[in-house]
């Protein structure tokens, strides 16, 4: 008797802790997280292709670095809009495109890695570029996802320094 | 009476649900994985500052990509070691540090960045640099972290293209 008045509450336990309290049952979020950092990923290029520096520099963490070619880290959001507004322009024509995004079991922070392209016509210095990224994304404190790590580098090969002699 | 024989399990229930089963009861591994991974990739500098070819390349998953500078996107192992052939050998020297780590609350994605120096006593080619690094490093199924993306590019400025005429 004593057995059949503690059954109830037991197979409740049970049924509890496999319905919600395994790890393996955690809800997985990754597809919808990995989505969400591509959509804003796409927004962010094409904010950036309207040279929109305000814009553009939005995308980024309050405590975001920026690991740009050719410089050393910019390290604070003074530096990354110093670095972004030598790249837009009316002259300057940007965008990128994501390869590939994956996102932590937790939900919480990502990856994408992608292609991009970077024009800028300036007769004294043209620009006619094309690369890669690698950007890390984390969900900050009011839910929202921003970059907090952002890199690039070109595909084309480095130009030959001046021949000896030559400078 | 019936409330006294179901009470312990009631309690039991709870006890379980408020010490295994809360998300925020977690054990938070982040810390301790990002020490690992630390201690990963200052292997990883050692064991390409010997210059020794196999055993850097192993610091990457299978399906790792690196994102070097002035090439391609490396797709997979093949790529990923000739762009490293490039780098070592008796002539070289290269190195890095780890600047940041993090790894997500799931403990199985984290990223790290830094700084490297690379020189290549090369009489035609010599090359003396400095840069910064970002990895992404994930837990595979064995359990033990590897690289899955890779990419650094430099400090330096860009040469300057040969003036006009001169070429």
């Amino acid at each position: 008797m004593l057995i059949r008045r503690i059954g109830a509450p037991l197979v409740f336990t049970a049924a509890l802790l496999a319905t919600s309290c395994s790890p393996s049952e955690a809800p997985d979020t990754r597809a919808a997280e990995a989505a969400a950092i591509q959509t804003l990923d796409e927004q962010w290029s094409a904010t950036a292709a309207r040279n929109d520096l305000d814009g553009t520099v939005a995308f980024y963490a309050s405590d975001a670095v920026l690991l740009g070619p050719n410089a050393p880290i910019a390290r604070d959001a003074k530096a990354i809009r110093e670095a972004w507004a030598g790249m837009l322009g009316p002259n300057s024509a940007v965008s990128w495109k994501v390869t590939k995004v994956e996102v932590a079991k937790s939900g919480e922070l990502g990856y994408l890695y992608g292609t991009y392209s970077l024009a800028i016509k300036d007769p004294k210095a043209p620009v006619n570029d094309t690369g890669k990224m690698l950007e890390v994304w984390k969900k900050q404190a009011d839910g929202k996802w921003k970059c907090i790590v952002d890199t690039f580098n070109s595909d084309l090969p480095v130009p030959a320094p001046p021949p000896a002699g030559k400078k």
